[in-house]
């Protein structure tokens, strides 16, 4: 957080009640069972706060080890992606998109290295985290992310998932909104196997949250942004209809069949994390939203063969939109201008690189 | 592959034939439908040798970008594990105990670097490469290590999962070598949902590899290495139904009912990839064992809190219990021998060392 001002006055400023977002009962209900009168998030777990310690295993954090608080207290917006290098590449741009500018002789580090499991980069009110493939993956970061919220006292955290996809009748570059998260069996909804027992849980977005990001896609943008239902698989080949796994016992009428079922349920993406991501967020009453590129249309096949370049520029779409997010948010409680405001080390761009290269002359 | 053996004299003498293994007929005509005549690997995919290049896209490899034979022919040993850096490890130690030489002025290489999604290092006959967490991350490396195993014409490649895990009555530091695999209604199987329908397939790994397994561990080891049944489970939390996660609506009876429930079932350990890793190696007819490491007892406790050194130290037991067995079988086809001719560039490790130090002075 930057220093001109104050942990209390960013409270005040990012603090969105529920009656800001015409939440119905079950939502306000929800809201006064995962938020503290100070609106900081509450758990749904009453062991935690009974325990000595809580080690986020899988973070590299502890909340007696690490002042969590001190660190974290500060995050309004938790971003997820797939893997490492995206987020990364993420916390990159956001810092520029945000005029985020770090001490003189500092970088951003992965505070999560040493887990060897996750990648975490923090860019002031932004934490920029991968969470590897599958639900599973997503599950374990979900919990300790929420717990880290919870230490952290954090003010009505926004979690975004940022990822990639198979688009169903959308071209590759598409930018897509999920309206809805469903399972391999088109429930909106995640199973979970709980000591034995299989419960469902609702795979339930932020709606607004959606229409809100959907109405941040500019005319100009040289591609389509669009909200739809988005499958969540446990596979990417058989799962995913693809006949060029390992194994396929399937026909290629089959598949058709299959993916032009889902488009006419309307589903316009495929990806393999969506409903835990929702179902995690909502049960624990975190406003979430997933955001994906499409990298190819599944019914035109299978293979994803775009070009490097391409897939590159591709995957910076959502994290523009997330982007532009982000800034409005900031911009509407008056943080963007504090962050911009501060000086940073650069003063002119291209004087910088010709003093580095002055400098790599006279190695 | 070493220079002085031919690759010829390589297969010949890794092959096993399904005759030396015991196998019933079952097993008989899944070797069948699995390998062509010369014990190389076949897919249950007619579709890929029809297409022009297949893409193994999370391992950044390509069936006509890459020469597969060339560059994976002749691997023996497919090792997995969750993290990039426990399979960078183990490459570095499976390197050391098969006498495997680099040559001068090379080192080993993140070969699927590029991909961001998985690592993988190659020593000799043995592959090294990281799943990730949970059974659909697991999944799509299958596929297309399975796809990476028939398009370098392997001969009966032996799969082997290297992981950590929670015991369930037994100690931290037990090495625990899986029976059988079940999921989370206890069936020895592992759930797909493939066009929408749900199928079950076999998550059975090879008994007579589990008893070789169990038989190499050392009366002198200062640990247990046992074999049991192993839970897999999509979530680490409540999924294995720990008090501490984000979420807990069972009570702390509920959970030890459910341990005990395990116990009394033959569990002796929870884990998240079992059943996909038996059920996709099984399908494919490759020979396949788990063997983890017990970080904790869970009948004592959730939380993970043994120093950081001591679970360096469990983490390498799993490792050397592998590395007897790769050691063995080379040793039984004359292939250890060849890797441990060649001379290395180090003659003397301690002169090594000294070298080193007097250039670092002269900086």
């Amino acid at each position: 957080m930057p220093p001109t001002i104050t942990e209390h006055e960013f409270k005040a400023h990012c603090r969105t009640t529920p009656q800001d977002d015409d939440k119905d009962e079950a939502d306000l209900h929800l809201y006064r069972i995962t938020r503290y009168s100070d609106g900081t998030v509450k758990l749904r777990n009453s062991n935690i706060e009974l325990m000595d310690q809580d080690i986020l295993y899988h973070l590299a954090l502890g909340s007696e080890s690490h002042d969590l608080q001190e660190m974290f207290g500060d995050v309004k917006f938790v971003c997820m992606g797939g893997t490492p290098k995206r987020m990364e590449n993420f916390a990159h741009f956001i810092m520029d998109e945000i005029g985020y500018k770090l001490p003189a002789g500092t970088q951003l580090q992965d505070i999560s290295a040493y887990s060897y499991r996750y990648s975490m980069y923090k860019v002031g009110p932004v934490l920029s985290v991968s969470h590897g493939m599958g639900t599973p993956s997503v599950s374990i970061l979900m919990h300790e992310m929420i717990k880290l919220m919870y230490h952290a006292k954090c003010i009505d955290p926004i979690f975004i998932r940022i990822g990639t996809c198979g688009g169903i009748g959308v071209e590759g570059g598409t930018v897509i909104i999920t309206e809805d998260a469903l399972d391999g069996q088109l429930r909106n909804s995640h199973e979970f196997t709980i000591l034995g027992e299989t419960i469902h849980r609702p795979a339930k977005l932020d709606k607004k949250l959606a229409r809100e990001l959907k109405s941040l896609a500019s005319a100009d943008d040289p591609y389509d942004t669009i909200i739809g239902k988005t499958l969540c698989t446990n596979d990417f080949y058989e799962g995913q209809g693809r006949l060029d796994g390992a194994f396929c016992e399937f026909t290629e009428t089959d598949k058709m069949n299959y993916l032009e079922k889902l488009r006419d349920n309307g589903v316009v993406n495929i990806e393999m994390e969506s409903t835990i991501f929702a179902a995690l967020t909502h049960h624990a009453g975190i406003k979430a939203a997933v955001v994906c590129v499409a990298l190819l249309n599944r019914l035109n096949g299978d293979q994803v063969n775009a070009p490097k370049e391409v897939m590159h520029e591709w995957q910076q779409r959502p994290q523009i939109l997330v982007s532009r997010y982000i800034r409005k948010v900031l911009a509407q409680h008056g943080q963007l201008k504090s962050l911009f405001g501060h000086q940073g080390s650069i003063k002119s761009p291209r004087r910088f690189k010709l003093v580095q290269q002055e400098s790599q002359a006279h190695d």
